[in-house]
């Protein structure tokens, strides 16, 4: 049977005269972009130019909403509340919508951005907020999530489109959560090692995590980066590694 | 044969902790609602709540696009370009229409706000460019625009659904065109005279300009104020007038 | 001996076209004025005129500086760095005080806003790092904080000009902390207890928790409100009662 | 007797995860920096670090304050009273003066950035308005102005301190504005004679116009950008050419 991943990357992160990421790289190697909305990055003339980009480069459109907080590129913990990042995301994602169909493109994910995903993924509660006011207005959208996470596993719960990821230069800890970047040994460092584990997550739904133990990680997509072009170029080595080993790269929502 | 006429009113306009408007008395008394969208005012939060106001009172949803100027409540000329503006109103027409699925509502129209609206008015090359740009996205909104401007002729050679919009306390140039704040005469501060106008405006399609000379104009819809308590006052003695004169009023896209 | 105690208010805390406040009103009762700097609130144009205001009733002037979150108007928590708080406090106080020279002013205190206060008042070592970086920069300023606060006893001991306000409408904690707004009993709605309770304060510096137990407290300030008529005349009642009690009313940097 | 010119340069044009600019490299070799203070470009961690660099490098400090437009990087034109544009240069020239006294600096000049500098350079009303505005404030600042430029005569007739700038790559007008970019010609793209045009606006206080007839100009300043390696590398050529001419590079306020 054939094998299938995704692979996701960030765009369209400029602001106005500002200048981010090798967008048009990248997108020649992704399966799925999430695009900034305006509040962490992005903003309407780039929104509209890279869903034009994304739709030219035949790769799945999401959008990539965040908190309010372009001064500190949304990485940064904000104390809202569950209806604030309700209305926070449907404002940012109905804005890169109407980019979508002004391109004749259909949303296929909702992935949050920054300290916004990093909050959700960790509260259930929080995941069922978002992704009921989510479908009420797109009811076919995915939700991006980290593998494993309780707001994947939310989703699942409440039978909602879940596509989940894993990293390939982050280490893992043994309740499948990333190890923090404040700490040794957090990020994959060894390219070869990197795409093995990679590989083995894809391949076998099985990771070795920083205490050594074998853990389960279900890949759906592979995030990856485009900032740079040492970054490229480990993508495209994870990629042709997957190719090589039969592993077809498909947007998740692309199920036939 | 019955005749109609709509009331049109800004609403949603209060920023985080600030209110402005009286929007749940106003709600009562107009048709059409033009909701801001967060660039001259208004919030995600807000927007959420004023279009579950405007669902609960039955009137017809608009968005209201501006410059991107918080500061000065989108009153300000901005020396844009067509594409700049197209994208500006396209974000947030698309953050709007969020909210508007959200509430099981479509948007019936789209009008520009303040500085945003008056340069769109006088400039029927940028009109043509706006409409195109939302008709790909908003395949049957209209546009509420000031009657016989360059705007609402453009529009009309389009073939565009345009809805135009007389102001019941302004004098008229005889080219149509209001006169401007800052001449003397400008505003109709006689309650009896304006609502006698305005009655003629929308039943005989005449007004008699600043100069004294009769005007044709076309009263698809009065243009109406809920920001204090007078105003709402003076509201609901033109709805009187005209329900006294066997006008029905009606949301102009409701055309059934 | 004669005592004084300052009153301190929040003012120019409106926004471009939006107004909030009783400014006029409140500066004819209090002795310090803490103006919003344009991140929580206020904008060049009102912090212009604020300090105009201010100086033509002859109070005492400080500035208001908050976190960047006009939308959430600075109540809400955020994951900044003490670098980041430095220069974001550094930046608004500096705004301040381009107008406080404007009209001949100099800046009496700083008083940080909503969340970044409450953040400020319970970490000492933020405290520190804050108080240092503003008095290289205006080494004759006073603080205005909480009273007993991590954050007044940090600046006492640094030997720092510090000004400690209490509160009459809120409980205190036998620590001396404010009872938090989420529990019963946090707001004394009594106002002539309130009253009461701050005479006490000013004058025998001890106030009775919400437990019963008396706990002593410093009262160099009282901190009001100015947003409505009826927080005005509560004002105007504690003044008076201050007064009949020999009482003082004078600015807390104004020592002789 | 020797000559002197300054060369000046914006810096500090990035914004939160935004970086523009090769700002280490430029300060070596310009005598004057125009800081960005957050408006159009720059916040307060960048400001700090621009202005710390700034006095490492010994080049002299100015404010480059904007109109409040970080989504079209200032450069768009916006309809603002004088009473706005007052008020907002002093907020942000303010807040820049803030980081200057954090490193012991003072503020040596103010020049306008972008869209508003062109206005301002061609209303000398408006000149008059902002400049008396920054002299109470800060009364030994000078203005760095267009060469014979209705800002420059007006600060000149007020006996202000005007400092007055050309430019390298730029062609000329015979009434000494600059040739708009729109126009065939505008650029002087052959660097050679950019740098003899260069010499001689310096030490002869002449340059040819677009019309090929000679014209007065006043050099007191060379605007320079370092922006990338090319420029770079121009700006050093400048300042060997003066050099090898014998005229001396230091900031246009340092008059001892």
């Amino acid at each position: 049977m054939t094998q299938y991943v995704d692979l996701n990357s960030d765009l369209g992160e400029g602001f106005g005269a500002y200048k981010m990421g090798m967008d048009e790289d990248i997108l020649k190697l992704v399966t799925s972009a999430n695009v900034a909305c305006g509040w962490h990055a992005g903003d309407p003339g780039l929104m509209n130019q890279t869903v034009g980009l994304v739709k030219k480069e035949g790769v799945a459109l999401g959008a990539h909403p965040s908190y309010p907080d372009l001064l500190g590129f949304g990485r940064r913990k904000m104390d809202l509340s569950y209806q604030e990042m309700k209305d926070y995301v449907a404002y940012q994602v109905g804005a890169l919508d109407a980019f979508a169909r002004a391109h004749d493109l259909a949303l296929q994910h909702i992935k949050l951005h920054g300290a916004f995903y990093n909050q959700a993924m960790a509260d259930p509660d929080l995941a069922k907020v978002l992704m009921e006011a989510c479908l009420k207005i797109w009811p076919d959208i995915y939700f991006l999530a980290l593998s494993g996470s309780p707001f994947a596993r939310a989703g699942q719960a409440m039978g909602v489109k879940v596509a989940q990821e894993v990293f390939a230069d982050r280490a893992y800890r043994e309740d499948g959560r990333l190890v923090s970047r404040k700490e040794p040994g957090a990020l994959i460092e060894d390219e070869d090692l990197a795409i093995s584990r990679t590989l083995r997550m894809v391949k076998e739904g099985r990771v070795k995590a920083i205490t050594g133990q074998d853990i389960d990680i279900v890949a759906d997509s592979i995030c990856v980066h485009g900032d740079n072009p040492q970054a490229l170029n480990f993508v495209r080595k994870i990629a042709q590694a997957l190719e090589e080993e039969g592993v077809v790269l498909r947007a998740f929502g692309q199920t036939k």
